[in-house]
């Protein structure tokens, strides 16, 4: 290790008992390795919806402001009275950002595992990656094919576990097709992929034309636009004819699920020959796993009693599957990463361009179809 | 069988296409019972919140009328046009009703487990209870003890096993103690007592102080009152000292599902170490077994990601559970069906009386604390 890697940059976000958020960046020791652990150059590392609710939490962005100097920016913003109480549990903490990155390993600890990394492009999942530099359990390192750059592997592990997550809880909870939210996402597509590959009917909800369109061209055969006026009939005609009974959401907010658990009664009973006033008994699921629309959810129930909504998220679905299943996942990741899991950036930035108002402005926006990378150590 | 229990009188629900409901009864041939059926003269059908969705259907009652004679009264009301497509799969058919009752075997077939029956005193489940007379498979049939009279177990079936259901739902699933809603009903004192008998911790939430009091009197050790100032506070302090991370909740409509799982949220934060922008990892549940409120469901997601909110109901509980399982829990209905399960009725009336405008004013409000028990073959 270089001397200069004996410390690094690392972007904090800190939410103050004033009602204050602060992002800024602070150069921290590099952890030496234990005998287990290796340090990493992170080199890319994506700014996931995911990461935004660390990053921002509460904060209202149109209050941002910028200070500090170029090489060391500041960003502050308000954090509105109403969304302090959910902000309890971090208040006055400074807290390192990022779930998942890639980079080079430079230097090991003792054991061989660590030892036999040297060198290697890893990809690596855990949080703190929005930092030039990582120390992390070798165990934890994916170590990716010769000839991958980290900026391919930056987002091996959040969307495509997700979107392989969504298949395989499909399959385990006995549903054959599913239904997908904000589905022109970089997960979205991920997740079309995987469907056309597996042969799997997927029912794509967007909010524009344009995003449709995204979708029909890799090849999504069933798009339906919540915009349209037409949508309650172009969904309902969708789940009549693939059968889907499991959605996932990433919008949360308003009233999207209760209308997708409604199609689903509706595609359920169309087939119904005796009726039953507590509705169909085939059970409608929608796993709301993202917060686009921070908003309640309103469900009209009018879809009988067999119906669930809740949330989902990848930590606790590998943990329930078992590391043996979840091995499995990592695997097909790794040998697809160049095709399935492929993910494109709009943007690859610097930390100290990650905490420009004109970027925040766009990647804070949670946009689909906007991604930002970092390189942490980009020259 | 005497020559007059050849027909008898049932109860009808219609709705029309036109848009009306019309509540009669009509005389119907008894049905002959094949080798394995018995005859049944119903003395005791209750009238629950149940048996209220098929009776009323959509209708809005501030709009019946009666018609008819004093010996064949008729009630009609308007459906309102936005209730009519939840109804679309009963029109124009005439229904009978009454989920469950007991009465006398007045008539077997030729089986040995029918003539068995004869003239012993048995509960029922099954439809159609609002009737003179009811031919049954003699295994559906729970024969009572001795000097058990039919309006004494007239609701052993849906109120008795629901409640035991949501125990057994609660340490099926894992958890420790549960949450009730509109907990002074009828279902919610048995509830209550099964609780007490268990040592199951039971938070109760009521809608006035005056329900507060029933419970209080039979033993219930935390009641909250969701009409209080202090409500969230007290149902969140409530929820500390139990536990409680499942709830049934037979409203449905408002934020009180909501509110169940905001408070589940706090009490599981509050021993919580390390901040987790997902929210606490304990799993809360919400089941919504009825629809006191039939207005959309307002859930303000500030419960992290380890949630769920579904339909149950008691009959897809019982074919998840066995029948093995189903008759321990009948079998325990039936051993303490004078004491946990004893059933109180506000009113008894006959098929004609249940048509009087002036008792179903009553009873289609669904109040907790009113009930009323039919009597189809009252003198």
């Amino acid at each position: 290790m270089s001397a200069d890697s004996k410390s690094g940059l690392q972007l904090r976000s800190l939410i103050k008992k004033s009602g204050e958020l602060e992002i800024s960046l602070v150069e921290v020791p590099t952890a030496e390795p234990s005998a287990e652990e290796v340090v990493v150059r992170v080199e890319a590392t994506p700014i996931n919806p995911s990461d935004l609710g660390l990053l921002i939490g509460a904060a209202d962005m149109a209050t941002a402001k910028a200070s500090g100097s170029r090489e060391a920016p500041v960003i502050t913003a308000k954090v509105p009275d109403g969304g302090m109480r959910a902000m309890a549990g971090r208040l006055d903490q400074s807290m390192p950002v990022g779930n998942e990155g890639a980079g080079v390993v430079i230097k090991t600890g003792s054991s061989e595992a660590a030892k036999a990394l040297l060198g290697k492009t890893v990809a690596m999942v855990g949080g703190a990656m929005y930092a030039q530099y990582r120390t992390i359990r070798a165990s934890d390192c994916l170590v990716l094919p010769e000839g991958t750059l980290p900026a391919e592997a930056a987002s091996c592990f959040v969307n495509p576990l997700t979107s392989l997550g969504m298949v395989e809880t499909m399959r385990r909870e006995g549903h054959k097709a599913l239904v997908h939210t904000a589905a022109a996402s970089n997960l979205g597509q991920m997740l079309n992929k995987i469907c056309l590959k597996d042969g799997i009917a997927l029912v794509n909800i967007v909010r524009s034309p344009g995003q449709a369109d995204i979708l029909r061209r890799i090849g999504a055969k069933y798009v339906v636009d919540s915009t349209s006026p037409t949508f309650m009939n172009d969904l309902t005609e969708a789940l009549v004819e693939t059968g889907a009974t499991l959605a996932f959401d990433a919008i949360g907010g308003g009233k999207l699920a209760g209308q997708i658990l409604t199609g689903m009664e509706i595609a359920a009973n169309k087939n119904a020959k005796v009726y039953n006033r507590y509705g169909s008994t085939v059970h409608k699921q929608v796993y709301i796993y993202g917060m686009l629309d921070p908003g309640p959810t309103e469900l009209t129930r009018s879809f009988g009693f067999a119906w669930g909504i809740g949330g989902w998220l990848l930590f606790p679905f590998l943990q329930k599957v078992g590391p043996a299943e979840a091995a499995k996942l990592r695997a097909r990741v790794v040998a697809e990463l160049k095709t399935t899991f492929a993910s494109h950036y709009t943007q690859v930035v610097s930390l100290q361009e990650a905490l420009q108002l004109s970027h925040l402005a766009i990647y804070a926006r949670r946009a689909t179809g906007e991604k930002y990378l970092i390189n942490p150590n980009k020259g």
